[in-house]
């Protein structure tokens, strides 16, 4: 019998997820079905979606209910399996969530292959946030040539993700990070054209100055202070992507006066604004291919580059986790909750 | 030598337009140069987007100038002409705005024939806020047979043609108006499924007994508290094409808290929702040939009914463009500027 020890919902947090929402229990698993495998966890991805679900607010995905595994993508090896389709030591990609050991059907499951790219970028750069970069930029972003793309939460793996494309498109990709650090790296590392500290005291002045023929497409992860000052930049037809708000992720009360909300439909009505909230599981069926094999391409040639923040133990996730909350990281965060045998 | 009476723009309105912000003069017209025709004006289409062009905020269209006269949709009678296209006594559809006569190039210019609908029409239910239906809710709403589509100013020119051509394509149609007089008229003219009055106290719940399966489409002309409690009845991948806010186009400040924008952005996210300000202007190559030959079947067919508010005499066009801002009137605003020859 193999046991799992998983990290469970306990309470549906208050404003920033405490230790005491979650609960660790150790358990066994059941014995494998037909069409079923075993899995050990190696990679567990954490994204900021993940606070949505700890939500009873409604949404395009149920909640979780107390008690529940948090989920989560992982990178996992098979250690057993009842499927013709798999076989021990393969690696997989499955939705395992923040648990070490799993049972799975093998449908659910895809096979990765570590001599095309490292595993973990699975859940990176080649899994959900690399495509919800992909999918929200081109997609509904449709940025053309020499136009300006403006993305917040730029060192992140979406945000980082979505500035490469851009230029990869021949856009001009300014991105928005916190503090000096992040900022160097938008530059150095994935090559936006500018960036810009959201901590700065200039900030809105530096948004105009990165941004002298306006902005094309904004693609909103973030939310707050940032999206207001990024409206009052909007070119007319601009675009508006959001995938995320992880600035408000934790907020327990609307925000105090004045109201925006009709002066930002005013800019809607007036600058011919879209704006589209999607999810990019919605794009996999239409757009999934394409992106594996532009996304592929583009980290084989240099335009695309990516970083990992690797944070070991099932147990640092809750810590992790708000630590994503609050920007603390860089790069695509990652728990390694187990070995990576094909590491080198 | 001809002269016109003009109504100009005198001060940028501060909320509502005053009488003192605008001024009336009388001045002689410019002798026809070729291609050039002479108009007398017979309706004058009053619309909410003019408030829009009394201010200097940044928009799709150019403010007004100090001294300009006030823009507008005009359907005229030609009295000369020295193109080889329009001859005395044609009527066409134009832009003169607040005057009472106007020169104006002839390839400015639609000739209309009385024998085919009433020429008022060319700036109603067969002109720009009829198309301004069609184009939002066809080209962005698209509401699927069965689907709750919901407009508000739904007594109003614009509003009542959207839900008479979500009928038309089979989906369900909610009103919101001002008023029983005009909820009855909703139902009885215009033949919607639902009327509610926005100015009831029960407001809130008869929307959400109105719409027991979500809204799927909201079409946006008014904005404010109408607004926020459609919002809450927003199903997955709702749609709603935005064009035009009555309700604060008279506003000076941003009203008081809380911010309601980021409980907003949570709505576009959760929910999918694609919102998309829009001029009609902009889908006139693509889709107005379709319009005329819809709405024109529409009519004959009985499933579009338009209704007219004709207010007589220029000099009371300051008036009756504040009543449209506040509702006053019911049905299709014009300034009958000097008289149809067509009338029966």
């Amino acid at each position: 019998m193999t046991t799992t020890t998983q990290i469970r919902l306990a309470a549906y947090p208050v404003g920033m997820p405490q230790d005491s929402d979650f609960e660790t229990v150790t358990v066994d698993l059941p014995a494998l079905a037909d069409g079923q495998v075993l899995l050990r966890t190696i990679y567990l991805s954490l994204d900021p979606y993940m606070r949505g679900r700890m939500s009873t607010a409604k949404s395009y995905a149920a909640s979780l209910q107390l008690g529940d595994v948090i989920v989560g993508g992982t990178v996992c090896e098979v250690l057993e399996s009842r499927s013709p389709y798999f076989a021990a030591g393969d690696i997989v990609l499955g939705y395992a969530g923040w648990q070490t050991h799993s049972v799975a059907d093998a449908k659910h499951l895809r096979r990765l292959d570590p001599a095309q790219a490292p595993v973990s970028t699975a859940v990176g750069v080649l899994g959900m946030p690399g495509f919800t970069a992909y999918s929200g930029l081109l997609v509904l972003g449709k940025p053309k040539a020499g136009e300006t793309v403006v993305v917040a939460a730029a060192a992140g793996p979406v945000g980082s993700a979505v500035g490469q494309i851009a230029r990869a498109k021949g856009a001009r990709a300014v991105g928005i990070a916190g503090g000096p650090e992040k900022c160097r790296i938008l530059l150095e590392t994935y090559g936006f054209d500018a960036a810009i500290d959201h901590r700065s005291p200039t900030f809105v002045d530096d948004l105009a100055a990165a941004t002298p023929d306006g902005i094309d497409v904004y693609f909103e992860n973030v939310g707050g202070a940032v999206t207001e000052a990024v409206l009052d930049r909007l070119n007319l037809y601009a675009r508006m992507p959001v995938c995320g708000l992880v600035a408000g992720y934790n907020a327990t009360e609307a925000p105090a006066g004045p109201d925006q909300l009709p002066g930002f439909f005013r800019k809607v009505l007036t600058l011919s604004l879209t704006v589209r909230g999607f999810i990019q599981s919605d794009f996999v069926p239409t757009h999934y291919k394409d992106f594996q094999r532009d996304m592929s391409g583009w980290i084989r040639g240099g335009q695309v580059h990516y970083l990992e923040d690797i944070v070991d133990g099932l147990e640092r996730a809750p810590e992790a986790f708000r630590g994503l909350l609050t920007g603390r990281n860089v790069g695509k965060l990652l728990i390694r909750v187990g070995d990576d045998p094909t590491a080198g």
